[in-house]
């Protein structure tokens, strides 16, 4: 592994990193299916095999609590292993053999394409999930599986865990044969911005801030080559609770809103920030008394309590605005759960204000007089990475769901948006703000964002990738002339 | 049709036709694939039928002449026919369902994800395929077939084709019951900036040059929505012709050049601009002679027949190039073809002055020492949409075809990239210049760019849309708890 600490070493160092990436891509470009998904089934044994140490780590420099982290440990590893049995199964090649056609006008040659990998990855860490969308998270994951090497900027929120991962991934893929240089770590900022315009990086997995995001998001298209840069940054997640679900279940709504937007101190991208329920239900009261008064809860680090509670305050001196319970003022450093209540017109009249995301355990309920002023807000709200709606079996949605469809990648109709499966119908990402592109950074399609399309045309069999010969040999699906089969 | 054409009403028109795309959306969003496939085949029809007079304004405006026009339209047609048979048969939707697992730790959802249509949409017209580039070209028939209104900005050098072709789809939309607005025309530089800021606008689709669509791209990556911009910007096409090969058919070869680079007055983005050949084979020779004497061809425009001539008497003026035959000097308005020759040292000294795009009737050969030399060059070369090698069985191409597929989407081991046949496993595109993105412009999968990807999370069944409820009523293949499944 080559790590970068400092960020004075920086340009000299990451061309040692990125240099090595590039070596390594010669050889994963060419590399097995077989070989990648013993790649990431090694990483995942590693990483299960160090999971104690890991999760002590994590937990002292993230403060989210063993529990959660080892579960989350456990899902990273189990996000390895998927993309292993994906890589295998080889449908996400998109492999396609239309055979000649001397009779067309003009006469059309024999064509086969498959998706090829990009080239060196860079991924940025989160601070919020520090194994899942971190080190060895959903970006490296995906970009190892589709053949990338991958240099990770970790976190400065968790260095010790960082670097640690880093060593573990670096020995489990030395030792499962991967070459070298197909993982490097660097950490630092500039470093980060340096990684972005490096010429050997060919796409971008970014997880965090709007703010930040977007400069690295400008940064990677002002390129001279532009590349091309999945962030995720921001996403208020809005939940609408019909009338008729309301008057049937408030109890258990406002229990199943009050534990979703505390959970991990609110500190998830799919926390319910902005929750429409119909006016005069004191549905904010009944939530008020689900969350109780807990303890605050240490965040992850103190700039994200304080924009924390910056956000909180402005949300507090506005007009429109009640604090239903929690106090907007917070301890340093930590995050107690506050309930604040608006009315559609409100949210409407000053959308920049009151629908930013507020990332910690707050929520903003919404009082709405109709569907049509609840589907409004909604539309003010924005791009979201879920839309959630609560009702009764029976009601008419058609209007709902084409509103939570425009505005979300995932769209919710029972449970609350805090968590994530992953599987091969995930969906992550959705609409500006809340990603940059038309692509998931969770489950198995988070793999195409790291692939291109190459066509082979009136090649010798003996010449193309095994995927395209005449002989399926893989045993992988393909189209043929037009017509998906089967192995 | 709402069409715009002059540049002093642009804004409040250009309103009026993207607000007619967004309400046409609202629509297009829910057809049926029964429903666009319908309308493309009308469409489709509509243009066969009125063929002989789009022929001939497109001839009048291009000079392409009729014959190659006449098979022009009849691809475009053909395409349009294409994207109907792939709706019909569903598999671009990627329509996937994960059942729940509530054994899973946390407990999975129920899961069903699928491809959406990503809203209204820009076209950008180019100018040398009048048809199949065009106002009714492969984005239009891209973008509509994935259930996007489109606005098409018509290209100025065919200004009466665009009007009329606009007409034709329209009238044929309206008939087939597409909704108003569905399809929008536009002209003019401005309204193009314009429309490509516009916040209806969800992708852009463009063809044409380097500088024209750096800029546009700039545009729609700096929005404060940043939207997906899919430029086919330049391509040298780089072609490798090995001594084995050379000592076999050097005159089949030097034919099959001159006929490609010269076709359409070399007028195609997948013109053969660069040929690498053994040092003293005097092929440069050889393909003077296949080409002759021919007289000057009208070019597209005044325009780009001054930047021809421009390119070309840059090229002859430079130490390391010798003219083989053809006059750099130009006809105005006309392109005649030239013939070039260096060596890769001077390629790879000077590679921004010589590897340009030079769009025109003209190639430039490329004399090398060894494989090694020839490779070099061919990265300098750098993003193109095709690469081609000519050898002889037997060969050992292992590290050419590697560095053919890093430059390249298309990789050619017979023929001349000039031909773009419309089939599902067609790749157009490639690395930066060539294309900003990893998707193609021509071929099935370019629907791929204009939509996004969508998950429901535990809906009730009728909730769903029909390509993800239990019972496949559309007999679409799918996805089932991992396992891909046809109907």
């Amino acid at each position: 592994m080559t790590t970068i600490d400092t960020d004075t070493r920086t340009a000299a160092s990451l061309d040692v990193v990125a240099a090595a990436a590039r070596r390594a891509f010669a050889i994963t470009v060419a590399s097995t299916a077989a070989e990648r998904a013993a790649w990431l089934t090694a990483v995942a044994d590693a990483l299960d095999a160090n999971g104690p140490e890991l999760v002590g780590l994590a937990d002292e420099e993230s403060h989210l609590g063993t529990a959660r982290l080892t579960s989350e440990l456990a899902r990273t590893t189990a996000q390895l292993r998927l993309f292993a049995a994906a890589v295998v199964e080889g449908s996400y090649l998109e492999a396609t053999i239309d055979h000649p056609d001397p009779q067309a006008t003009p006469p059309r040659p024999d064509l086969r394409r498959m998706l090829r990998p990009l080239g060196p990855v860079a991924v940025f860490s989160a601070s919020n999930f520090p194994f899942a969308f971190a080190v060895a998270g959903g970006d490296t994951a995906s970009a190892l599986a589709a053949g990338c090497p991958v240099i990770v900027k970790g976190h400065s929120a968790h260095p010790r865990l960082s670097a640690r991962t880093a060593e573990v991934v670096t020995a489990a893929l030395a030792e499962a044969g991967a070459p070298a240089g197909t993982f490097g770590h660097v950490t630092g900022r500039e470093t980060g911005v340096a990684l972005v315009q490096h010429p050997e990086i060919r796409a971008v997995g970014f997880t965090g801030s709007l703010h930040g995001g977007r400069a690295l998001f400008d940064l990677a298209q002002g390129r001279p080559d532009p590349i091309p840069f999945y962030g995720e940054l921001s996403a208020v997640n809005p939940v609408l609770i019909t009338r008729a679900a309301l008057e049937v279940r408030a109890d258990e709504l406002a229990a199943g809103l009050a534990a979703s937007f505390t959970l991990g101190a609110g500190q998830f991208c799919t926390n319910p920030g902005v929750v429409l329920v119909p006016a005069g239900s004191r549905f904010a009261e009944r939530v008020a008394a689900a969350v109780g008064s807990p303890a605050p809860v240490p965040m992850l680090t103190d700039g994200i309590a304080a924009a924390f509670a910056a956000g909180l305050e402005g949300l507090a001196a506005h007009d429109g605005v009640r604090v239903v319970t929690g106090a907007p003022a917070q301890r340093p450093g930590a995050g107690s759960a506050v309930v604040l209540a608006t009315t559609t017109d409100a949210v409407i009249a000053d959308s920049s204000a009151l629908l930013a995301e507020c990332f910690g355990p707050s929520t903003l309920i919404v009082e709405y007089a109709d569907v049509d002023a609840a589907l409004a807000a909604v539309r003010a709200v924005g791009g979201s990475l879920t839309a959630t709606v609560h009702a009764e079996p029976g009601e008419e949605l058609h209007e709902i769901i084409a509103v939570l469809t425009e505005v979300a990648g995932r769209v919710l109709f029972a449970g609350w948006p805090t968590g994530v499966a992953v599987s091969w119908a995930q969906q992550h990402g959705g609409p500006w703000p809340s990603t940059t592109s038309i692509h998931t950074s969770v489950g198995v399609t988070a793999m195409r964002r790291f692939l291109r399309p190459v066509a082979f045309q009136d090649a010798p069999n003996a010449a193309l990738p095994p995927e395209l010969r005449d002989e399926n040999v893989l045993g992988i699906p393909r189209r043929i002339d037009g017509v998906l089969t089967l192995p």
